[in-house]
């Protein structure tokens, strides 16, 4: 079975973190086959880190985890500091299939997302 | 006719802007008759700015401009910043009609984006 964690910067501002549990939320809710196990993590800042969050996936029976980088761009953030941790976690795992997903900012899918947001829910200002 | 205004943070690394240039010129060619205008705006660091930005898509014709905020997470800048600077800007074209759409984070086909983007096309480490 299949996992995915959500991996995002983590913010000193509550509310953001929030939003992204909502969106592992929704994700695990729409998942159905793709991903049996949907969680999340933290590059900085507060925990799940992506440690935990790869173990969790584990820990819950997956065989590989996918893990999707929650990005608009890809800085240092995307290019080192997260698979450098998925390194780290993987050798305390060596037989687990992990993988990194492109970053969010490169989802083929995107562009139709952007403007179907522009176009049907613009808010008056 | 609609324009559609793209605005990103703004990064001081280069690549990183020119991922928001190519999302811009994506969605430019995708928008069809949905927008006949698509510009781009940076909320900080450097130009154009939102100001900028909306008032290449008056000079284009457009009668109504869409801000769309290229942000995940509704902090400040999306709160506060963004719609600040649209004020400004509708100060000197009080006939123009301008509208803020929610935040990338909040639009509703994201988390399917997501699921396409860990399910088709992860990357061995």
């Amino acid at each position: 079975m299949r996992g995915l964690v959500l991996v995002a910067h983590g913010s000193r501002r509550e509310a953001s973190n929030d939003e992204v549990r909502a969106i592992a939320a929704a994700l695990a809710e729409q998942a159905d086959r793709r991903f049996e196990h949907v969680g999340f993590a933290f590059l900085e800042i507060l925990a799940p880190t992506i440690g935990d969050g790869i173990e969790a996936a584990l820990r819950a029976g997956a065989s590989e985890v996918v893990v999707l980088p929650y990005f608009l761009s890809a800085g240092r953030h995307v290019a080192e500091d997260i698979p450098a941790a998925v390194v780290r976690t993987r050798r305390s795992h060596p037989d687990a299939r992990i993988r990194i997903a492109p970053h969010l900012g490169r989802a083929p899918g995107l562009t139709e997302t952007l403007l179907d947001l522009a176009d049907s829910s613009s808010d008056p200002l």
